[in-house]
């Protein structure tokens, strides 16, 4: 394989496009290990500087597909949709979300990941849940599936393993950030679930990885048009991270903060963007004609309680303590709590979200590396938005930590990160836009 | 050293030039081990794909040159300077030239490499003298300089580990054809010699690595610029390499012609760039005022038998037999000779002269990998160069053989190999271009 390799290195290195047998050869190599680190290194440098063709990046998606298992999810007559985030700083819609689109008929199969770096990971969240198992084998999967049109999973070892491998050395190489490369990890993890539908939240903003809207609609171009060319629906909103989703920042304070939507409150911005990229999936699950529809059974289900009985029931059958649904004391608590409180009149102008997202890693919430060990207790909650008129003494935020040095350290942080301003904030929308 | 590596990566893959600190510390993590293969060849691919600025270019050939031993020869009062060829097809100028410069009182520590693929290797055609040692411990590569002015040496693994390290991983992920990387590979391993000076003699042609005159010139500039910047005269010769450099093409073959240069006699084209690249040679060494007496004086030693009583005296001292220079058949003898004839009236205008490499290669006469065992008794000897006119019938080569089916295979290799055309080739100069 080596001498084979290094011809498709030469190529791209060219600027060349490769052929669907050259990306298959390729993909073999990684998967069965015959190509060493070394050449795959050298080769995703000259993707990541020459690119790839649609073409190329359908045919990478969809070898690193095949390179492990697919779950066939045919027995179930629904229609399957999910869910992917560029990921951001608050956001916890996953959690909101897949119970309220499988109330409405749609079967969500949510593969997630978790938290590295200033984002937060669904995963984490769900295991503030006490006993709550997001580790599942594939029959195990299947039968929480099955049984409430919904599960919350990790990605197990037999999904897209080419995917992993490349993912792996990407990240020690500086090839990550790379248009083609993302979008076939992102996109053969997402068809092995079996999918008929994706919706995608591509974040925009100081809290997101993509800074620029050019960025983000480029990232969801090209999402859109591998999901097309694999014969997947892919809808793409762009969405504001320049201030935190909601007010809660934290594994246990977002997991609750979740169960308050699907009680039908929670902050107005996380019910709006839940609502949106909800109906987004009934329309791909074709559950709703249009939007509009869409909408409206997002927020029936959000509101008559049918969302949060789902959530009862995938939490109880992924052995976890349903009753946080009901007792928020469930949650692990925090030893210590301080509040940051506004030194000035103004309004709140703005956030240094990745700031905020860092704090909470500070704080022991979030991981400097994968084999951290993250704390459900601790976290952030915001109490003014952007917008928002403050009157000096004013709470801002709260801040749950596990020992006062961090605390400490925290307080100041959270207050830097937080810019007050003498005129109120010119509005910024929510939902910036929405690619089909 | 893992998180300072990959910020180089990304500084190189984004176009950005490095400081000297940043390239000493990549050098360190090559040469101590600790940045790993795969974060090594990310950076070739960039720096392939980026380039280096001449800057960044002459802090990585130093970087490189300190990564091991550097030999010092200050206590010959004599300046000491060497040549290095791109590689051709029957390109033994190097063992005429050396004893030649030597015995005009200039000191040529001459570093050798092997042949792999269609170029054939100093080294390779030094041990078909019988007992002929290449390799040579330090103290041993003095002794013999000190002694007789010159020494026939391999690369010692204390010389440049980092460019050894780096050089094996650019063979293996497309990544040797980059200008910034050859010129910091050629010039650390010849700066570490401790030479005042360097003749390049860039190969040009279908014999060569550089196929066009244009490529050629940037990779003389790229040389020269740097050997400035690192206080070495350096001098580039562009020769043409679109036929063999002499008549011989195979390891015994060629010393032998090589004795015949010494001997005042041999091919015209051979004794004219041995006298050229000597020329330079000797202005560099201080002991011609200019390239005009240079010539003088190469031709005076290779007429008096005082360049031939050099080769004597190293041969000697490396431990080979010196009976070579007066008797032909103590080198190994072909067990199979046969002629190729010209099936047609005409001229010759031209050879496919990496082919004819090539062939010696089949014959066994050279390497497709650096393990492979190098017969020094086979090969080709041209008979008519290009212009000359032929007659049907007569001899265009001979070929030197161990095997017949090897032998059959040569004879139409060969014979296609050479192009008679019905008019005479347009003269083509063999010295191309001096730059320095």
């Amino acid at each position: 394989v080596v001498a084979q390799i290094i011809d498709l290195i030469r190529k791209k290195r060219d600027g060349l496009a490769l052929s669907q047998a050259e990306i298959n050869a390729f993909v073999q190599g990684v998967t069965d290990g015959s190509a060493p680190d070394y050449q795959l290194s050298a080769f995703l440098m000259s993707v990541y500087l020459n690119g790839m063709s649609v073409e190329e990046r359908v045919w990478l998606t969809q070898a690193m597909v095949h390179s492990g298992d697919v779950l066939d999810l045919s027995h179930l007559s629904a229609r399957k949709v999910d869910k992917h985030s560029t990921g951001g700083v608050g956001d916890k819609v996953s959690l909101c979300l897949a119970p309220a689109v499988a109330a409405c008929g749609v079967v969500v199969p949510m593969v997630s990941g978790r938290g590295l770096g200033h984002t937060g990971g669904t995963l984490d969240k769900l295991e503030s849940i006490p006993g709550f198992k997001t580790r599942l084998s594939t029959s195990d999967f299947l039968d929480v599936v099955n049984q409430c049109g919904l599960v919350f999973a990790g990605q197990s070892d037999d999904i897209a393993p080419a995917d992993r491998r490349l993912y792996a050395l990407r990240d020690v190489t500086a090839t990550v950030e790379s248009l083609s490369l993302i979008t076939s990890s992102i996109m053969s993890k997402k068809l092995a679930e079996g999918i008929d539908g994706l919706v995608l939240d591509v974040k925009v903003g100081s809290g997101a990885f993509m800074k620029t809207l050019d960025d983000a609609r480029a990232l969801a171009g090209a999402l859109i048009s591998v999901g097309k060319h694999c014969g997947v629906g892919v809808t793409a909103l762009l969405t504001d991270m320049d201030q935190p989703l909601g007010l809660a920042i934290g594994n246990g304070c977002e997991m609750a903060e979740s169960i308050e939507v699907l009680k039908g409150g929670g902050p107005g911005d996380l019910v709006e963007l839940t609502v949106a990229i909800g109906a987004e999936m009934l329309v791909l699950g074709g559950v709703a004609e249009d939007t509009d529809e869409g909408w409206r059974a997002m927020q029936r289900v959000l509101n008559d309680g049918s969302a949060l009985e789902r959530l009862r029931t995938v939490i109880s059958l992924q052995d976890g303590d349903p009753g946080v649904c009901d007792d928020e004391s469930l949650f692990p608590q925090p030893k210590l709590t301080a509040s940051v409180c506004a030194d000035t009149d103004g309004f709140i102008n703005g956030f240094d979200t990745e700031r905020l997202g860092r704090i909470v890693v500070d704080l022991g919430g979030g991981r400097r590396q994968m084999t951290d060990i993250v704390d459900p207790s601790v976290g952030i909650m915001i109490a003014k938005k952007r917008g928002e008129a403050v009157t000096r003494g004013d709470v801002l935020a709260t801040i749950d930590a596990a020992e006062q040095q961090a605390l400490d350290n925290a307080i100041e942080a959270v207050r830097s990160s937080i810019d007050i301003g003498s005129q109120p904030a010119v509005h910024k929308p929510l939902i910036l836009e929405v690619l089909r």
